[in-house]
């Protein structure tokens, strides 16, 4: 999310994506986990807990790794700058890769934390078509999100990530996966945020449009001048 | 909002404005239905998500679309910027024209993502004259905030309609509309956030009212030295 | 709050003191009576509402009125800049008549936006000696925090201001009222945030005591070098 | 957590560092009443004002007392600060003693302001495994953000450890300590934020654990070119 998201491949930033998307996973499921033993079924003020840890996690990530790395922690994110040509292939194959493996951590490490079995296979079904068609939705703002604000208040891309997600979360009937690495790692835990893996693929077909369609937009909305 | 909305017509001006006005509305109705299913009727929990929701997204929106279209997303806000000759009479024909199709846009969205009928007529009754009072009072301030940044603190109007809105749909009685566009887009969804059409003359006549007011007196109290 | 502080007496600063303590009250007893009516006796779920609106909304009153008039709204706020010489006794003096009378008339404003009696009398009893005490430390961190930040960081102190009074909220048996004009203001209502006449000699003393505490602190502690 | 932490050791300095213990602690165990006694029993909506409070105030007192004492608040704070270099080895002493003191300051003082007995003993167990897990990873998160941001966005660090806070209140099944200090103080209250002492040996290894290693991960992966 910043200049030097053209940088070489290196392991810091690839310990960067890593360290990212394993903190944001277990944001995801710890907060759902926490926030779904405590609400006694209110299943509304555990999506509170969620959206809020979620938002607020993620301003801090992007904060401490946007430096190094740019701060993706999203396959579709690396897509549309890929797209735009500000990273290689070679290295988005690499982040994807990473962001993936980083975000599965996640999941176990909130497992580890809560102190259930590490590994689950969730139950949950997500695959109405209205949801596929969120998800086209919330990955378009976000995609849309960064790119405008890299474009006019670079600063402020933290802050506006996480105000979007935390607001994607009650206003996408989907809760707002928004990014395949995210939706890959929420098949392994059986909680308040999994989701089955049969439900996956068309989650992630939506995160790939609703990129490139922001991608498409954004490059004409916000050309330089 | 900003010195920028002096421009002349753009295509890419009338898109900001469209664009924010539907993410606008999608979140104020989609996270009414969200908060609504989910808070079990316990609709102060619904209303603190549909608040947070809508606070957030619009700090988002303003950041993101701001230097293109000034992101009034709102008639009255255009009204008080022309009252002020910040934009043309022509401009701010067409803002409160793409606005109110953005918002039903934004309306139609959010039912998509819920698997709702796509079109609606609200049933909600709210025409009690204090609600009326109340919208007098929530564009008011409304105004007066981004008249005010806007003199003094250019670079947290975004922020600062964010938290105000979030405030104001606890403070005033009527949630705070504040807004036309959003007000005739609500009519279009039978759910939390909705309103009937009957009752919307009035709320629009308070707006109007609350932002005239407000523009002279920020006019007079925020006067450069 | 600023170097404006010190400026002559002038209509419009005790017109931006008014309003703002005006728009405070009105959230303040706004909020409290919607958290209340809509929260079904979840009294925890109202004073969110109370706290993140009255916290919202005092960011946005300063950002807007402390470049006219510091943004006291608050009798002992300016009880301390008298006391740090940073305003004179008589201005002090203007500022708060108008931040009780400007408190009052948000109250008034807040029953009509809700359809409730305009003048009332609160039946609220709050006089346990704990709730003293924890308006001296209410008023001391509030005090305290405005000081260091228009040290050390006086952009923020907006945001300092509301952050903190919404974790007073919670954390002050007394939901931290920490202002006397506040406290004479929600004497009128006998909804959620009201407070008994009765009860408010004590609560005035201990704000007193706490911002003159907090003065003498920070002189010491912030002192330049 | 700033330049300064470097100067030699004063009294403002560990004033700052007390008065910022007290407030914090004040607020943990203030907010944990306050919450418990309103919620009437669900847990979620207690802990959303724990955690709000706690975060808010975090981002207050970092703001107000870092420029003096660099914020830390929190021995493995310090620790790591130590292992840096970048405060000597008396200092580091003298500061986690005050922290200490003035953590167990502020529990009395919540419990006065709450009318509770002043000193008490916590009944409550927190010693499963996967809690000291937690206590690592909270407190790994926790050094590595200070460490992030004191590298790239010095000026964030006080919003970032709020944020972080905040959500690791529910990422976390301990929900975050991450503080000896706190630890400590904390045995001192039988209320909702309370913890027994038996329990918190674990729990300071863990925190020391957490710190040493994100260091070690925050000296390479922060390092400057």
């Amino acid at each position: 999310m910043d200049a030097e998201s053209t940088h070489s491949l290196s392991l810091a930033r690839l310990g960067a994506e890593a360290l990212g998307a394993a903190f944001l996973l277990a944001t995801v499921i710890g907060s759902g986990i926490m926030g779904d033993e405590l609400s006694g079924g209110n299943v509304a003020i555990a999506l509170l807990a969620n959206s809020l840890a979620t938002g607020g996690i993620l301003v801090v990530l992007i904060w401490m790794f946007g430096p190094i790395s740019g701060a993706h922690f999203n396959p579709v994110v690396t897509l549309s700058f890929l797209l735009q040509k500000k990273i290689s292939a070679g290295e988005s194959l690499a982040f994807i890769i990473v962001q993936i493996i980083g975000g599965i951590a996640g999941v176990v490490m909130a497992h580890a934390m809560f102190g259930q079995d590490l590994f689950q296979a969730s139950t949950t079904v997500r695959d109405s078509s209205h949801l596929i068609f969120a998800e086209v939705v919330a990955t378009f703002g976000l995609v849309l999100v960064i790119m405008g604000c890299v474009r006019f208040r670079e600063e402020a891309v933290g802050v506006a990530v996480g105000l979007y997600i935390m607001a994607a979360y009650w206003f996408t009937a989907s809760t707002s996966f928004a990014n395949p690495a995210v939706t890959i790692a929420r098949t392994f835990s059986d909680t308040f945020a999994g989701i089955q893996f049969a439900s996956i693929p068309w989650f992630i077909v939506a995160q790939i449009v609703g990129s490139v369609l922001a991608t498409l937009v954004a490059v004409t909305l916000f050309k330089e001048d």
